[in-house]
């Protein structure tokens, strides 16, 4: 089966790869990538969108590859200048190439442009062969509730500042998307379940990736009224992640580590989840009631490895 | 005499080099700089005072001493991404060390810090020595009515955008001063000239950095209400600019360019103008009347001829 229009839903670097594989399996299809933006914050004044940069420099062939994030031959001038005026905060990988897209977005957003708008114009220099779509317009910003360690008190911080700051050494007690019951989804994402023929959830973290896009406000209507089939990839091989730090999330939801729990928690479409398909590693057993599990080779280690898994997740949303 | 309060009306680069003859030649007295704005622009969102940071990093040890301008050892990563993204203006250099400085006072500004307090908080890492006011804390922004070459109509451009882009190269039909109805003097400034021994007018440009300053409204008249003598320095040697562009915007003001035409400009205190005394180059015959005129060496380069001059400007405020 031929698909013509695909829509997968990606948080950062597991999803820009996923996405580079689906571009390079279906290269005549439409392929639109709807992005976490619950990680996007402001600093140093700066509107900063991490998962919608990543996707952009890895489909448009800036991104640091080893990294997985950020540009390549990137450098650190401002970064160290700005923690030489003591300006907080300074534990935020700010690199000077990377900064260039946070002062263009930023003066877009403040001439009032919507979030949507602004990436399609960054994109008009990154070509990156997908139309790349915020999952809203509106900011919605993921806290993460830890407990303070000095005063033993509950509090809500920044995703970045835990992950980035704590590398998320600070127990979850719980993830919260502030903004969220003001989000819509952003233009063109309704529209694009509507029309599509496979609906794929790229390995992202389950929770402050996929769960995040899934949380704006109508947003999983429009993917569940969809005619197309839904296909996932596990984020989690052997009961570990890949990358990234989904097994300090998935705990504090109450879901277990693993293909299965996992595909559990996304649950069978059939009754009322979000999944037709699930794919997991090839040692991975998963039982998902009411969803066709497929083991396969997960791990996006080449380019060809990347690809082979895209075409079978595509071949899982096939009628 | 040993001078105890001095006061200096600067612009950039001519400006910052005499203030350093300033603090070398009187290293006890407190020495406020009175810094022109009039340069000042927002680009890429960025709040920008050109002549504020070559007198902060000249007296900071920041300055590239060559340029005149900027930060030393600066690199350009983050202005060729922007002409990347075709992210006007591309002619500004916006050096990356430099931009932090732009990331810090923006964002200060933005929480609604004044200019001056932002100033003086950029300082504290620079630690110039001397007390470092701009003229205003609101924003007046010299523009520069020229012809368009296209419509053949007048046409008020930034003055950045005249000198930067244009070099200056579009013949000025006026400067204007816009915002400076609404303009007052930064907090400091009033009582700096009032408490002030000596006040010394740099060789800066006459219109677009001095002139600007004293279009303050009540600036100028502070300045001629103080108990110390004025000297100002000549920035015309040998009727010729030593940098900048004074050479033409003197004409436009009908000035002559001359050592004579900027000291008549500027007048004798007891006829209502500004000077006690004027400083021109050894070879410049200046007749001023009601003015000391006094023939010194005029080029600053060396630090030690800088500081002579300093000396013999502020020798010229002795009473």
């Amino acid at each position: 089966m031929r698909f013509v229009q695909i829509v997968v839903l990606a948080g950062g670097t597991g999803g820009a790869r996923f996405l580079r594989g689906v571009r390079a399996a279906a290269p005549e299809a439409e392929i639109t990538a709807v992005v976490n933006t619950g990680d996007d914050v402001t600093m140093h004044g700066l509107r900063i969108c991490p998962d919608l940069d990543t996707v952009m420099y890895t489909l448009g062939g800036g991104i640091d590859e080893e990294r997985g994030w950020g540009r390549a031959g990137e450098s650190w001038t401002v970064k160290e200048e700005l923690a030489a005026y003591d300006a907080d905060p300074t534990w935020f990988g700010l690199g000077d190439r990377d900064l260039a897209t946070h002062l263009v977005r930023t003066r877009m957003l403040d001439a009032g442009y919507a979030l949507s708008a602004v990436t399609a114009a960054l994109c008009a220099r990154w070509q990156p062969g997908v139309t790349l779509l915020p999952m809203s317009d509106q900011r919605v910003e993921t806290h993460v509730v830890v407990t303070d360690p000095e005063s033993g008190r509950p509090q809500a911080i920044h995703f970045q500042e835990w992950w980035v700051r704590h590398r998320a050494a600070l127990d979850p007690a719980a993830f919260v998307q502030v903004g969220v019951d003001a989000a819509r989804p952003a233009p063109g994402v309704v529209e694009a379940f509507a029309a599509a023929d496979a609906i794929l959830l790229a390995p992202s973290n389950p929770v402050v990736s996929i769960g995040t896009v899934l949380g704006v406000p109508g947003l999983r209507e429009a993917l569940l009224a969809s005619p197309a089939r839904v296909a996932g990839v596990s984020p989690i091989v052997g009961g570990a992640v890949v990358r990234g730090m989904a097994d300090r999330c998935l705990p504090a939801m109450g879901i277990e580590v693993s293909a299965e729990g996992v595909g559990r928690h996304y649950g069978a479409r059939s009754e009322g989840g979000l999944l037709d398909a699930w794919l997991v590693a090839e040692d991975d057993a998963a039982d998902v009631p009411g969803v066709d599990v497929r083991a396969r080779p997960l791990l996006m280690s080449s380019p060809e490895a990347t690809t082979d898994l895209a075409r079978a997740a595509l071949g899982a949303c096939a009628r």
